[in-house]
């Protein structure tokens, strides 16, 4: 017997199809739309004041670890991608290219392309290429490095199958692109913007991650490692959030970046670089999101509390909105973990539930109705998001002043240990193919939703294996992850040694 | 007889050759310089950290006067170009078309563009058409309006002729999209933006603008009416240094954006844009720079005092440091205008010397110098970048900590004082049409330094005069400023009557 099914803002519900739960999330929580450019999205002000505060937290962890912020090109001239073959095997089939400087109209008042480009252009799909050229300049001695350089940009691959945040032809990100006079120091910079990235995805998203390294397969394009940060949507396939690259000589190699040491010896310096994208904002509505909307992480949300003044008559209209003027005052006076209280009210014309469903659908943490009955009461009506919609409660004023901060800590934890909850129950290791290959591919179709997560097995190292698996199960390996007891064992697809347990995904 | 010439840092002079002397700053000041991208530009760290703090304060007082930030696509679609005749003549000409979407490597190793588009697709050189495409489905009803929204992103306008910061194929900037529902709020908007823009320059910038209205030729492409700020560089070219534009309903005509008022009736909306770029470092520059290198404003100086240990001996290295470090901790904890004070410290073992020049030429406002005799006296050692190099003073080191702030508010107003002096003695009135073509033809080729400016002088609105004397001075009109006494008169040029004294000048 099925329960009764309540009723929810957003439909479908996460169960009944999670792509399209997904969809509506973004549209109703106001986060994006499809623009008249396939596969470019709009990023409208509520999803765009959660990139910025994003962008601001980031921002600030990389100037406390030494970088700096440049800007580079949008262009890339085609021969600079010559220059690495598996830069060019990454990039070269999804890219934008620019070859015409002009357009000329015809007599119809149509337009055409014209003043053709001796050389075409390519849009940078990401910046290697022409910060190294730059890097060959600015890097003559020892002295000039360890140079630490971060620029936040916009970047373009083409998308043949875009979805708002996931994979969109273009993006926003940062770009970490660092030079080394020693391997341990590039490596150690690797490491240390992988831990970064944890740290943010973790205490600000809210977002449990694994931090692991990449197989041979799944390597960024040119690296000789690559680190990443993978997290578990609640439809539990992973959403690799943050990587960090290690490129050892190779980069320094094919764009001649070499400096004198202080024995005066000329070497190729050691290069890593890294990035997180607007795609992150994906994985924060795929990991809070209930069927009600969008759930945002206090640490992160553009508004915090919102005030909704509720008016029911003209006669108490001036008193109500005096006294919720008078508490987003207070609330805004307030602090929590080291920032003002980021606090709005809404006081439009909206019957009283409307408002309170378009800030449920949008994410807010608190929301604080007020009607003439609280003022006569000195009290407050408290709705957290963490929470049911219909589990509010009544509170002193004063109180609930006293209490917000606590309270944002609160819902701040609670998100995170929700997500770590569901991370570790659909977590699972299996020592068995056939039991591996039931939990990607039920074969119980009544119940599909108990199938998938985070697979932990042995596996030899036989990328044709990794392929195999890929092929049949549309499972990758998401990383060799770091934390897991690197105990050795046996390979469950192969039977051949294995050096420690893999991480296995559906991934997105 | 000529004056003995000092030794500069910068060389040539300004009154040597202005155009070189600007290359020289811009490069030795460390904020930017050409790529390997014919017509882009590489902004460093010691620029874009400039960009950064001028961003940080107009995004403030944007958001101040309600607006928020979006982001809309990159590309714009070839056919949307042919929405609005003067847009197009205005952008067609100078823009970057994206024709494919591939590389294929032929069989000698090279590539070449492939998948070609079905529609071209414009790489954006302003963004009123695609925000006006999706403004067109988000305004519906009155209760839609304003809409406030401001982007910052970059934009690609083809260059023949690439000055870094002052014309380059790829800029950053800022534009605001602005809706609403009446005429007058829309014209407002305008003229609030525009004095927002002349506030960050006069206060931020330290850079004095004249306050106007362009004429019709000099109109943005599309515009019903164009507002501006213009400001006198030191070769007495006026720079065009942001604009606030008025559509009217055109542009929304042009794009459908239409509401229903109160009444039900379905009517067009007015519009607004208005802008600034990274062509104010360019101004910055040419208005403060010395022979010496950059002058930077202190509100904006990505670093307000940097601390300088001067090591001779390494028996006193750890004391001199030491006591730098401390100074430098003491130096961070102050504020001025409501912000902590901007302190680095620069230990390089690089000779005394040469370290003070770099930060010179870099434009700091305030250097500290600490040798070991500092130590002993508990003095520092001062230099004042709007004082001469050699003018530096020994002060106590708590008087000097003290002072700081009020140092800082002194070089902050200095400059714009000095600016402003420099403005004003080159802004002339004419009332003849032979005083007016010397002034900006001069014939005395012995002191050519001594023609140009801003030339109020009165014109009869005939658009065929301006056209004459931008072809045979190449002068243009700046703008119908504000702030002039609105009496009558005849028009130098023509004897008709004209309204006002309008402002002419060489420009950039």
């Amino acid at each position: 017997m099925a329960a009764k099914k309540e009723r929810t803002a957003i439909s479908p519900t996460r169960a009944e199809n999670f792509p399209e739960w997904y969809q509506q999330v973004v549209k109703v929580g106001e986060l994006a739309e499809t623009s008249p450019v396939r596969g470019c999205m709009v990023i409208k002000p509520w999803g765009y004041a959660l990139w910025e505060n994003m962008q601001r937290v980031l921002d600030r962890m990389f100037k406390e670890t030494g970088h700096v912020n440049a800007y580079f090109p949008l262009f890339i001239p085609m021969s600079f991608m010559e220059k690495e073959a598996k830069h060019v095997e990454g990039f070269a089939t999804e890219c934008a290219v620019v070859t015409h400087t002009r357009l000329t109209m015809r007599e119809d008042g149509t337009l055409e392309p014209d003043s053709p480009l001796e050389e075409p252009l390519i849009v940078r799909p990401t910046s290697e290429m022409i910060i190294g050229a730059t890097y060959s300049k600015w890097v003559q001695s020892y002295r000039d490095l360890p140079l630490l350089i971060n620029q936040w940009a916009n970047v373009v691959r083409w998308e043949m199958r875009p979805r708002l945040f996931l994979r969109t032809t273009e993006f926003l990100w940062q770009e970490g692109h660092t030079v080394h006079a020693f391997a341990e120091e590039a490596w150690e910079e690797t490491e240390r913007m992988l831990g970064l990235y944890a740290e943010f995805a973790e205490d600000f998203m809210a977002m449990p991650v694994v931090r692991g390294e990449k197989t041979e397969g799944e390597r960024f394009p040119g690296a000789e490692r690559t680190l990443t940060i993978e997290a578990l949507m609640q439809d539990r396939k992973a959403l690799q959030s943050g990587t960090s690259h290690y490129f050892g000589q190779k980069f320094a190699r094919a764009n001649d970046i070499t400096f004198l040491d202080p024995s005066g010896e000329e070497v190729h310096a050691w290069t890593t670089s890294w990035g997180v994208s607007t795609r992150l904002i994906g994985g924060l509505v795929m990991t809070h999101g209930d069927d009600d909307g969008l759930v945002l992480p206090p640490r992160l949300a553009p508004v915090q509390a919102v005030v909704l003044p509720v008016i029911h008559q003209e006669a108490t209209r001036h008193q109500v909105l005096e006294f919720c003027e008078a508490l987003k005052r207070e609330l805004a006076a307030l602090r929590w973990r080291g920032e003002a209280v980021r606090v709005e009210i809404d006081s439009r014309d909206l019957r009283g539930g409307e408002k309170m469903w378009q800030w449920i659908k949008k994410g807010v943490p608190v929301r604080i109705e007020i009607g003439p009955r609280d003022l006569a009461s000195d009290s407050v009506f408290v709705g957290r998001r963490d929470r049911s919609p219909r589990d509010r409660y009544s509170q002193k004023r004063g109180e609930f002043i006293e209490s917000l901060a606590e309270t944002l800590e609160e819902i701040q934890n609670h998100l995170f240990e929700k997500a770590k909850a569901f991370q570790d129950s659909h977590t699972r290791v299996f020592d068995d193919r056939d039991e591996f290959y039931r939990f990607f591919a039920p074969q119980d179709s009544q119940r599909p939703e108990i199938h998938g997560g985070l697979a932990l097995a042995h596996w030899c190292g036989d990328p044709e294996v990794e392929a195999r698996v890929g092929e049949e199960l549309k499972v990758t390996i998401r990383c060799i992850p770091f934390a897991e007891n690197r105990n050795p064992g046996r390979c469950i697809f192969t039977g051949r040694p294995s050096p420690q347990r893999v991480i296995f995904a559906k991934a997105y």
